[in-house]
Order: C-alpha cells, then sequence, then structure tokens
C-alpha cells in the first residue's frame, strides 16, 4: 500500500510524506503529528482505511463526548452514528473544542491529552499513546468524567440572542459566583486556602489574561494591590510569550479565562509553570485545562456562556478577584474597615445589577442615535480604565464600530486632537477618588465642543452636565472598587442594541471565536 | 482702597475675595495663590496697581528670561519691554513656560521655583517668597542660569514644518544622543555611574511617562528586563496616580519626559520621592524640573523640538534607555555577546535612519492613499509594539484621523471583527523571534480580505506578501531590540504627510499643546 500525506507548510511551500508498505492509519497520523508544528486540534479520515477515524490535538482542546444509548431512546436513528461496544451496547461519539458543544447530547465526556490518538474502528474506540523511542503504541485506559452543566444553560429561553440573555441574568450569576463563599464577614475560596501564605509572601502578582478576562483583571488590579500591598503587573498572554517577560519563582502568576483554554493563556501558564511561579486559574469552566494545570484556582461559576462576546463571565471574573484580593489581604488589620465594605458591597451587587438593567430601553435609544457614527471613544480612569477597554472592546467586536477605550488622564497626550462635533465620547465619571479630574476632563472636552455622553452616580447629573447640554447615563453607586461591575452593564447594553441595530449577528460577529484555542 | 478678585471656581460658584485698606499687589495675589487648587503658572496685572506685574506659579514651569540690553543694540526700540536696572542698564524680561520660546531673545533665565513671587515695580525686579507664618514675604537673591540651545535649533530652515525638520534630523540627533557615550565597546553614563549599583539591586525598575514618552519606555522594556533581569512595571504617569499604586524603597522609578515638564509626569516624581524610590530622569531638556528633582539621570540630547508631535525625541528616548539598559547590565558575563552586538547596533543607527528617510514620497504616496480613510489600524508585537501605539498616536494627534495600536497577538480576542476590505491595516512584520507569529496574522487577515499595509525587512517582501496584494515597506534591519528605532520614522513621515494632503496644521495640532504642565 501506498498513502501520500500532503502538507501545506507555508503559502510557498509543500512538503510530502509518503508512506509504503504495511502501515496503519494511527502510525500514519503518529508521523504527520511528529511533522507539524504549533497548537492544533484535528480529525482525519482516510479512504484508505474505510470504517476508521483517528483524532488527536497538541496544545488546543478535544473532548470526546459519549452517550450510551439505553433502550429509551430506541426512537432514534443510528444509521451514521451508532456505535457498537464490547458489550454490544450502542454509543454515539462525539468531538468538540468545547463541553458547551456536547451538553445536549451527553454528559460523559474524556478530555484527550496532547499525544493521545483516539482512534475509532468499525465502532470500537481506542486511545493510544506513542512514546518517542518505541514504535509501537501503548494503549492508554481513561476514565470518563461527568459534566456539570444543564441544557438550559445553552437555551436561548424568552431571549433573542444569548448575549442579551448573558447580560441580563448577570444578578443571578453575581449571586452564583458568591454563594458559599461570603460568611460572617469573611471569604471562603476552598480552592485557594492552602496557598495563600504563599501568596502573601509573593515579590509581584502577575495577571495574565486575553481580551476580555484580562480587562476583568485590570479592573481588579487596584484593588488587588490596596488590599494586599504586593505590586501587580498586568501581563497580556501573547505579549508575555512575545516579550519571554520575567517570571519568577517569587511571583505568583493568576491566569484568567472564561473558558479556560484559551491557547495563548495556557501557553503562557506552561512559561510560568516552567519558570517556577505559583500558578493560580480563574476560569469559569470545571474541568478545563487551566483548572487542571494550575496549581490552584477558584470557579466563577458564571453558569455555561454562549454568546461569543463575554458579557457575564466578566463581571464574575471581577467579583472573584475582589474576594481573592479580601482573601489574601485578610491577615491585616489596618485594612479591616475597607475589607467589610468591600463584602458589604458584594452582597449588594446582585440587586444594583437588577437596577442598572433597567437602563435597557434608554441604552436602546442612546444605540439608535449612535448609529451611523464611525468611531466611538471610552475615556476612564482609575478604577473605571478597564471598564473603558472593556466597554470599547465590547462596541468593536459585535458592533463592528471602531471603539477605542482611553486614560482620560492621557487626552491632552493626543486623543484631544479627534474631539470635534461629531465624535461620541462616553466619559465615565462615577463617584470616586478621581470624580473631579473627571469633572475637569468633561469641562474641557466640552470646551472643544465634544459631544459626550456622561457615566455618573445616580444624582449626579447636574454635578457633571452643568449645562445640560451632555447625554448623562445615573448608575448606582456601589463601594468605589466594585463600581467597574456595575457601570460595564449599560456599555454591554449599548453594544448589544446597537449591534442589532445595525443588523449584524450578535452572537457570532464576523471572524470572531467564543474560545480562541488557537494562536 | 478696595480691591476685588474674582475666582470661578467650578462651572457654579463664583467666589470673592474682597481686600480693604492698604495692601500691596503681592499681598493680593499671595492671598489668592493660598485660595487656588491645583497647578499653575500666572501672571497679573491690576488698574489698581499701574507699572506693577506680577508672576508665580504651583507645579506648573515658569520661566524668567533676562535679557540685557547693551549699546550694541541700540537700534530697538524699547518702549514697552524697556525695563531699567539699579545700575541704570537697560533690561528685556521674558515670561515663559517653555525655554525653547525666549531662546531667540536670550540665553539668560531663571527658573521661577512654588510660592516664589516675581514682582515687577517700575522697571525693578524682586522675587519675593511668603511663608506661611509670616505675614511678609522674603526678598530672595537668585542667580541667573545660561540656556545651552542655539537659535537654530529654533528656525525650520530649508522644511515647511518642524516636525517635518525634526523627522529628518534623526540621523544627527541619534549620533548627539550617543556622542561620547560609547567607548571600547562599553557605554558610559555619567549621570548614572554612582547609582548603578543601586539599580541593580532593584525589585523592580518602573517606567513612569506620558504620551510618546511612555511608548518609548515600552519600546525599551524587553530589553530592559533581558539586559538587567529586573522585572519592568509600565506606568502611565496619570494612572500611576489615579491609582495611588504602589512604589517601594526597594523600586527604581525611571521618569521619561522630553520637556521634562511634564506635569503628571512630575506629580509622579513626588509620589515615587516621597515613597523611597530611587528616582531616575530621562529628558531632553537640560536645567527642567525634571532634570532637577531626580536623584540622577540621562539627557538625550536631541535637540530642541518644536513640533508638538514629539519624533526625534522619541528614537532619542529608546537609545539613551537601551544604553541606560547596556550600562545597568554591564556586570553580567552572560550577556557579553548580547551587549556588543547591541553597540555595535548602535552605532549604525544613524546610517540606517538615513536610509529609511529615502522612503519619504514613498509614504507621501501612501498617504495620498489613506486621505479618506476614517480609521487606520497598527498592529505589532514584541519590540514593535511600542511601534504599533507610537505610529497610531502620531496619525490620531496630527492627521486627526482615528487610529489605534494594537497587539497583533489580541486580534482574535476582538480587534478581527473590524477587518474587512476598507479598513486600512498596517501590520508590522521586521525580523525578530516573532516574525513567524507575524507572517500567520497576515494571512489570517489575507483570508478576510483586509487591506494591508505590512512594514517587513529588506528583502523580505515576498516572505511577508507571497500573493503580492499588499501593500509594502521594507525597512534596513537592524539589531532586533533597536528596530523600532528605524520601523517608527516611516510612520513618522506617513503621519507628516497624512497631515498636509488633509489639510490640517502640522506643528500645532487641533486642542493640543507641546509641554502638557497641566493635569
Amino acid at each position: 500500500m501506498l498513502v501520500l500525506v500532503l502538507f501545506k507548510v507555508t503559502s510557498l511551500f509543500l512538503q510530502f510524506i509518503i508512506f509504503t508498505g504495511d502501515v496503519t492509519f494511527s502510525q500514519v497520523v503518529n508521523e504527520v503529528m511528529r511533522q507539524l508544528e504549533g497548537a492544533y486540534a484535528l480529525i482525519f479520515k482516510s479512504p484508505h482505511y474505510p470504517n476508521e477515524l483517528i483524532a488527536c490535538k497538541r496544545g488546543s482542546t478535544l473532548i470526546l463526548g459519549v452517550n450510551e444509548l439505553s433502550g429509551q431512546k430506541s426512537g432514534k436513528s443510528f444509521n451514521d452514528v451508532k456505535a457498537l461496544t464490547a458489550n454490544g451496547k450502542p454509543k454515539e461519539l462525539f468531538f468538540s473544542s468545547d463541553l458547551c458543544a456536547i451538553v445536549e447530547h451527553t454528559k460523559n465526556y474524556l478530555a484527550i491529552e496532547d499525544n493521545e490518538i483516539v482512534h475509532i474502528k468499525d465502532g470500537s474506540v481506542s486511545i493510544l499513546k506513542f512514546d518517542h523511542d518505541k514504535e509501537k503504541p501503548a494503549s492508554v485506559q481513561r476514565a470518563l468524567s461527568v459534566l456539570e452543566m444543564e441544557v438550559e444553560q445553552i437555551k436561548k429561553g424568552n431571549y433573542d440572542h444569548f448575549m442579551q440573555k448573558e447580560i441580563h441574568e448577570q444578578p443571578h450569576s453575581l449571586t452564583t459566583t458568591m454563594r458559599g463563599r461570603l460568611k460572617d464577614g469573611a471569604v471562603l475560596l476552598g480552592g485557594l486556602k492552602e496557598h495563600l501564605k504563599t501568596i502573601r509572601r509573593s515579590r509581584r502578582v502577575v495577571f495574565i489574561g486575553c481580551g476580555t478576562s484580562y480587562n476583568a483583571a485590570l479592573a481588579a488590579r487596584t484593588f488587588v494591590e490596596e488590599l494586599t500591598g504586593i505590586p501587580v503587573t498586568m501581563e497580556v498572554a501573547s505579549d508575555l510569550l512575545d516579550r519571554q517577560g520575567p517570571i519568577y519563582r517569587e511571583d505568583t502568576a493568576v491566569f484568567v479565562s472564561q473558558s479556560g483554554e484559551t491557547a495563548d493563556t495556557l501557553l503562557a501558564l506552561d512559561y510560568a509553570l516552567e519558570n517556577g511561579a505559583l500558578c493560580v486559574g480563574i476560569t469559569n469552566t470545571v474541568g478545563s485545562t487551566l483548572s487542571r494545570r494550575t496549581h490552584c484556582g477558584i470557579h466563577i461559576n458564571a453558569g455555561c456562556e454562549i454568546g461569543v462576546a463575554s458579557t457575564k463571565a466578566y463581571t464574575s471574573q471581577i467579583v472573584v478577584m475582589a474576594m481573592m484580593a479580601l482573601a489574601i489581604g485578610s491577615d491585616q488589620i489596618s485594612t479591616q474597615a475597607r475589607r467589610e465594605a468591600i463584602i458589604s458591597g458584594l452582597f449588594s451587587l446582585p440587586s444594583n445589577a437588577s437596577q442598572v438593567l433597567k437602563l435597557d430601553s434608554e441604552m436602546k435609544e442612546l444605540a439608535s442615535s449612535l448609529i451611523d457614527s464611525e468611531s466611538l471613544l471610552v475615556f476612564g480612569r482609575g478604577y473605571n480604565y478597564a471598564t473603558a477597554l472593556e466597554g470599547a472592546l465590547k462596541v468593536k467586536e459585535v458592533a463592528l464600530m471602531h471603539s477605542e477605550g482611553m486614560f482620560a488622564g492621557e487626552m491632552k497626550h493626543g486623543p484631544l486632537a479627534l474631539v470635534d462635533e461629531n465624535l461620541p465620547i462616553i466619559v465615565i465619571a462615577t463617584r470616586d477618588a478621581c470624580f473631579s479630574k473627571q469633572q475637569s476632563v468633561i469641562q474641557q472636552l466640552l470646551s472643544r465642543k465634544g459631544r459626550l455622553i456622561i457615566m455618573c452616580s445616580k444624582g449626579d447629573a447636574s454635578a457633571v452636565n452643568p449645562g445640560g447640554s451632555c447625554r448623562v447615563i445615573e448608575v448606582p453607586k456601589v463601594a468605589d472598587c466594585l463600581q467597574p461591575v456595575i457601570n460595564i452593564i449599560p456599555l454591554q447594553l449599548l453594544a448589544y442594541h446597537l449591534t442589532v441595530l445595525r443588523g449584524f449577528d450578535v452572537d457570532q460577529p464576523r471572524n470572531l471565536a467564543k474560545s480562541v484555542t488557537t494562536q
């Protein structure tokens, strides 16, 4: 037999592997895997090997879902998907890069590991592992895991879109994030408990993430620094890898990823593990690679997130990091009153989130006034710089409008040149220590005839907009460091309505994927 | 006598101070200063006090230029500016917030300090200092400083605009930045020598700056980390202040400001000094507040920069930070070969800058193709993420086009949604360790029909643009960590031409000032 495998290595070069003689399908795939670079998850079919299918992966995630079909489901046709096990019971098998995709079919799954090959032949499944030295693969026994997720979580219910549903779910998701973790004025985080002393001794806390997860960490940075006294370094995962930035044994590296499968974040995790840092994971996905490979961590328990644009995961991530900061700093007497105020602020978050969701129709109306804009700027500072970045990212990724989040304090170093009567600018000016600076920013923007939309705390409309010429969004006031959790919600609503009004797909934005499992 | 002083405290409230009886002008001004908050530099005139003028400042910069008029200049009319000293010689006096503004009149100047009042009365000048407890001010004796600057530096010569002149001056300014500082394969930085040991022991290097100076520090970050082994934290000055971020005695805080008078940077300096950090200044202005108040520092010697958009200061700042990194890391054997390669790369920078300036007409043509675009994205990574930010900032501040610099590695976490056949995207893909990742970014952008402009190393056109469908900018290859110095130049030229073609003022962009001396 002669098997020919063709690679497109780059756009310029092609590569062949020619197999002759008696090779098995798994040997062919193993040789192909040895040639490939980078991260991937692949499924192979070949006319040379009928009734066989092989799946494998490196770096990326690959889930095998297994559904044992019982007699009750006998109405279902088995034609293509039928698979018979040794004991004769029929099975359905599913391959997916995301657990959410299989939950409506089965709750039994297996996370395939690097260098494993799943070989399906004539209805039976075997998992093989190739060693570098040995010619023949070894067969591997693996137990199935059970998915903790309900099918309702992946249905839209009464909403038009998942993004909309997930925005409106936030009072609930914030509650489940905190459930059982705040007791008698103290924070209980089982996953961190053993490691708190090590974290307190670290030279730095390094937050590592991509996209929205990075923004959530940025929102948390200030209060982590305040409550722990440990300096925080922010790292975009891909940039840490590009720069081969310094990570030391004395560092605590905190990895944030909703899916727990973000390729760059996982590669950065490998890098930090190699460098000996204590690695903490913050993820929404039990059983994800991130939760398996970190030393310890916290699940955000926000429930399955389907919309590509992350919304409820963002707010739950911030809340989890707030609880983490409270736990790390819990041995400090000097910040006790501050900690208690934050804990009581956490309790009030779900009801405040419900309050702010009432802005829905107001945000829809605002969106209709922005529908034809080419650009949008969002100015924030302090706790709410992250809100500016995340609000702009939401508008960018779903409404396909060029929006940019900026430091209000950097305005005079460039961005002010863009200000005229046409460009819409959102200024976040809720009450905190930076309030008077933001008032001054607003006055300077108004004196350049800027077209402003001002977000302020309830009752502050006249303080931020004395002339009455701007549109004002009033949001409930919560503890200053938790304000980003509330402030992002109107911007999520704005991005959502802007997308619908502009006629784009909310849940599947152009060119984007939910979990970025490749570099 | 009754003197009424009116303040506009906010846009809502007014405040009066009423003086009765026998008060002097300086007492009135002193009382006004006590009421004012924030940073300012003010000059007072009053009909109540004819032939008197008072100048004072807090935080901001105020320069008093003094020109003793000799007999040779007798052709000049003295009408208003004439001032007679005690010894009867006529004098011209100048107030300015920037030394560049007085160089064509005089080289003798005095930097006014906080809480000093310059009182000019009937042609004589006195400097008074008010103490909090004492009613009467004390007279202060101050010696004049001599400005080290030539008038030619502030003339346009054969160029149409200062920005253009300063871009084209870079082969020269880079040479003067390095002059006398690289000898026998070693770096000599007199201003740092005494403090190198302390810097080597620091827990962190914290880079602090605003706008272009921040971007220069960001460009330097990677090689500072590489050559020193000390982790670098980046801080936008206003954000450090807003967050009251952690600065410790074990930190080395490096402040970067072309003018040395940037308000936020100086306030951050005060904050770092209070917290006990070793403070290093990097500035273009001898005698500036930054150079006076830091423990040590390096002048970039790029020559006077007049255009509001910083160009030659940016490249000289990077070179100075490269020399600083070489000096700090000079005790490490393991990086010796790398250091030597960088030093030889530094020597070749001026000639490579001359080479890259030959792209002028090509950039003008490119600019003409972008003239009607609403937005521009610039994708960089690794060493050249800063290039992306700075290139976008230049376009934003002078060409008034919404441009945004981005991590190429973050593309899939949002920005990719914006990509279509209309939005121009500049991708920086010169040779370094990230090159293959950037090749993959280009392919992904092309598969979404992105309108790409690719910057690559000379000879790499076919490697980055195999289909030949994109516009390619080829730049000379230098040591990877110095590549940002070369790569920014075509983007400076692009921003310049785009501004001229769009009909905007290059040297005085809308709403912006050269030195941002207020918050």
